[in-house]
């Protein structure tokens, strides 16, 4: 334990191809940097995906909330830090901050992650887990000023505005559509023009279930106000009798801000 | 010049969510490491985008084709290596070679760059630019033991496969399809179960004319032998009357091998 510290610090930089027309990174590679460093961090310190797997355990991200005030622009380095808030039964909350190249707090990220049984798909005593070492790696007191995720109620009636298939390059190693893709895909159901006026200020998503290769995703945004927009996901399931009923997948929120002209 | 040698050397790691179900690394992610290794190595030697956009010019990759027997698997580091074969008045030609974690030759690479003047898209000599210093990068000699791109006649009457609406992350810096994402958005036209059985072992894509954000994409796609394929994506022109033509935009060759039981 002496190697390491609680908080985590990776660089990263904003590579052209994950930059958008406003050459600013994108969130779903934003969101990829931070997945990442919870696994370097959670790996260093002996209670990553791949000592998990020898035990039949894995993480599973159930949620994740970045709030930016600035997002790194084409070939800027950045930093992202992460640690430990809590560890409970069955949920950890990891946190995220994100530094600029020039050492200013350019944003937080918070992430909830359950620890399920590979076989059994079931939830996990975390604190079963090498004597519930995890527990010496939390870090209560550093500072992660953004508000929890939260969860809106959606309308009923709300429109359906768009369904695709999911593809061999939305399928990630565990067979399920990748968690950075359903960034991309929610954040692709805004036109470009929108990003040139607003910038993205908040994002939210909470898995709720998986899906798979050939899945037909629907998708269903409302407008909760002037600039922020919840995001329902669904997958169609199929009955003995060959009738569809959609299961949510996936929940998001989205606030953008009017940007500076 | 003593600083750098010809050959440029660039260590990656084939990161979870790059990678697909068969857990290697997704050719696309494969194509945006060679990409950033062609634009540091340019970089370091002078002739890199950032120096040339002081001078109104940038580079146009034209053509891009990897060959690969292994990918890397997740969580495996590997290099790039990459250097000038020949640079011509217009055109430069580009190679790349991927060493996997254990120093093995796993795939190489060609491209060919064009430049061009960003006001007036006009292409441009490239020995106009630092007084043509770039052949002094060129090694003829260094290996790259593949076919160089080539050109399949496609029949005429091809069934469109696939039709999607460039959305926000499609679309580059520049304002145009994202050279990476059309290698996704072409590997997406084969389902999962192909690629459980068979290997990506030659992936080739010429890029003939830009598309933007908007743009319907049509993919039509050729069966050329029982593991070769040629898709055409083509974009939607529409004249002063209102009458759709369509241009094509990427032509690309997919070859794929049976993989060992």
């Amino acid at each position: 334990m002496e190697k390491w510290g609680r908080v985590g610090r990776y660089e990263n930089v904003a590579e052209p191809f994950h930059c958008d027309v406003g050459h600013s990174l994108f969130m779903g590679h934003l969101g990829n940097h931070l997945l990442n460093a919870a696994d370097f961090h959670s790996s260093d310190r002996g209670f990553g995906m791949k000592f998990l797997n020898t035990v039949n355990k894995t993480w599973v991200l159930s949620r994740l909330v970045i709030e930016m005030t600035d997002m790194p622009k084409q070939y800027e380095h950045f930093f992202v830090e992460t640690w430990v808030e809590s560890a409970m039964r069955y949920f950890t909350n990891r946190n995220f901050r994100i530094e600029s190249h020039d050492g200013r707090s350019i944003g937080y990220g918070r992430s909830i992650w359950a620890l399920i049984d590979t076989e059994t798909r079931q939830p996990c005593n975390l604190m079963d887990i090498r004597d519930g070492e995890i527990a010496c790696w939390v870090d209560a007191d550093k500072e992660c000023p953004i508000a929890k995720p939260g969860r809106v109620k959606m309308s009923k009636d709300v429109p359906m505005v768009a369904e695709i298939a999911a593809k061999y390059s939305d399928i990630d190693v565990n067979g399920h559509v990748n968690s950075v893709k359903y960034i991309e895909h929610v954040l692709d159901l805004f036109p470009l023009d929108f990003y040139q006026d607003k910038f993205l200020s908040r994002f939210e998503i909470a898995y709720v279930a998986e899906s798979h290769a050939g899945d037909t995703l629907r998708f269903y945004k409302e407008q909760m106000s002037e600039n922020e927009y919840e995001v329902r996901i669904t997958k169609a399931v199929y009955d003995d009798e060959n009738n569809a009923s959609e299961t949510e997948c996936v929940r998001s929120s989205v606030k953008f801000i009017e940007k500076n002209k």
